[in-house]
């Protein structure tokens, strides 16, 4: 059985209050724009007038996929296990921009073909050494995909246990936006064409032969077309862990950051078993590849940046997050027009 | 005579170690988008690989406007000196996010009707108790003019000796948006009615009455539309002051960080007189304001953030700060592929 999630759409009481202490700052009204809806939105989630971000972190999920072995991608296989390694020395894009902000960092090893031999910078939540090649059967087994949520809704909760109320999801795999595209066109209806991107570094022949190869795996799926089936038939253990992680943390009334592509489908399939989750969700970023902006679009999302960023990782919800913090500033910061000599103006 | 500035563009020979540098930083090449347009942007200011920013300060231009006598804003000239002093006391908007991001705050008099008496939180550099009426008459005088313009270059200065290397700009002034939509018509060509826009609140009969105004500004004036001309005729201290302090800062290869509307149209005025003080130029944010997009892009802008704020004070510049931090912190914390065992992809 997958589990259960109890998630609900943010109590709406509280909300003419926090209108009414943002429309009271020192300001035209409305004229901080985005900063003032997310203040809305973490207040609501909060319900509190006074929200507060309390140790960030970033989850990582990392996985292989057997769909790779048909050209689908120009990252060879061995990039996914040697940049895991590479962030727990530090010094790629995600240990920065985490270094930048405060972040903490867990790497989850979900699915990678190689041996970390218990590596102390890796938590090992490995399914299998990457998924089956989807063009010929499905990806990953029911009972995997159970473990996959199973398994991210954990790390979530042991976040919490740290003292977390806001988390950006980030992913490593060689191949990863190939699942991330069908899943984008299942779960939207959105043409398998406009779904399908350059991913790292595709040319032009390269995204022809991927959408040719993913064309091909859609008319050998035959499946019962239900959001978990295509979810497994299609998945990464890294992108099902992410939905599960995703999931535990709107019930559980956390921030969630998401970052690109291969994350926004995540949400999109959390979407599709629980419509509330969304409530939960700030868009750290509209990434580089065809088709995220039609995905956020599907999902009513505002990405809070849009600065060609295709590099995963979680990089673009991180960078995007001072972007969360100034709301808050915002909101916990300024005076009113009730306590200064300024003349309320528009 | 009005100063004279020395401004180059920055030297290119060092370009190609700043791209080879950034090429092989490890990510897929490009998949950091903007972040590696301003890493580069900055590395060539500074002519170094490891480029840094200093002493981050906005220096936000306040003063009174002649035309707002006839009624082109909703907002009351009480504001702009009740303003000046909440800035002083902080809780203002510019506050909370200079505070946020470390930035130094200096608020300038250029102009306001009021009489600060010496107040220590107000740099004094008032020309007059506000512009006059450009309906009728002249805004300011070319004396005016001149020394608006050197006394933003002198503040300038001083944030040098005190170590800034990056600077952003910002502005209070009720009707300022008037003379900014001026000065872009006149500076563009654009169309005067697509570069008037409700400012900090004007509903439709509103602007449709600002157009009127300005439109009728235009008929009367009999200037030798020259550059500094138009900036004297319709401009205002705090702008002009802006255009100054902006010349000054690429003089001396800082970082500048321009604001919404009316920062934008100050780089603008400045860029007709020396082309190359873009070269410094970061844009935060396209703003709500009608035109702002149609300005960005007449001047080739690419704005890092997007995110419907109109609040001035320089608060866009500021809240897109931790950005331009983050294309620092790829490029001077990131790993090459030279000195890590990943796989160099794509």
């Amino acid at each position: 059985m997958v589990r259960s999630f109890q998630i609900e759409a943010p109590n709406e009481q509280i909300k003419p209050l926090i209108i009414d202490k943002i429309d009271n700052l020192t300001k035209p009204k409305g004229s901080l724009g985005t900063l003032e809806e997310i203040a809305l939105q973490v207040a609501l989630i909060q319900q509190t007038l006074e929200p507060e971000l309390r140790k960030p972190q970033n989850i990582l999920f990392a996985a292989d996929h057997g769909i790779l072995e048909e050209g689908v991608s120009p990252t060879p296989r061995e990039v996914t296990w040697q940049q895991v390694l590479h962030y727990t020395r530090g010094g790629a894009g995600v240990n920065v921009f985490c270094e930048q902000h405060g972040f903490g960092l867990k790497v989850v090893d979900a699915g990678v073909d190689y041996d970390f031999q218990g590596h102390p910078g890796v938590i090992d939540m490995k399914v299998r050494r990457g998924t089956r090649n989807f063009l010929y059967e499905a990806a990953m087994t029911r009972e995997e995909l159970e473990r996959c949520m199973e398994r991210g809704a954990e790390i979530v909760c042991q976040c919490i246990d740290e003292g977390s109320n806001v988390l950006s999801f980030g992913e490593m795999g060689a191949g990863n936006t190939s699942a991330a595209s069908l899943w984008m066109h299942l779960f939207t209806g959105i043409p398998l064409e406009k779904c399908v991107g350059a991913g790292s570094g595709l040319n032009k022949v390269g995204v022809q032969h991927k959408l040719e190869v993913l064309q091909q795996a859609l008319n050998n799926y035959k499946g019962n077309g239900s959001v978990l089936d295509i979810m497994a038939y299609f998945g990464g253990y890294e992108l099902v862990m992410a939905v599960g992680a995703m999931l535990q943390a709107a019930e559980k009334h956390l921030i969630i950051l998401v970052d690109g592509f291969l994350m926004t489908a995540c949400m999109l399939a959390a979407s599709k078993l629980y419509p509330h989750v969304t409530d939960y969700a700030i868009y750290g970023h509209c990434g580089d590849e065809s088709g995220h902006r039609m995905m956020l679009d599907a999902l009513g999302a505002k990405p809070l940046l849009s600065l060609g960023m295709r590099l995963g990782e979680g990089t673009g919800a991180i960078v995007a997050y001072p972007i969360l913090q100034s709301a808050l500033c915002m909101l916990n910061g300024m005076e009113s027009f009730k306590k200064t000599e300024v003349t309320k103006y528009f």
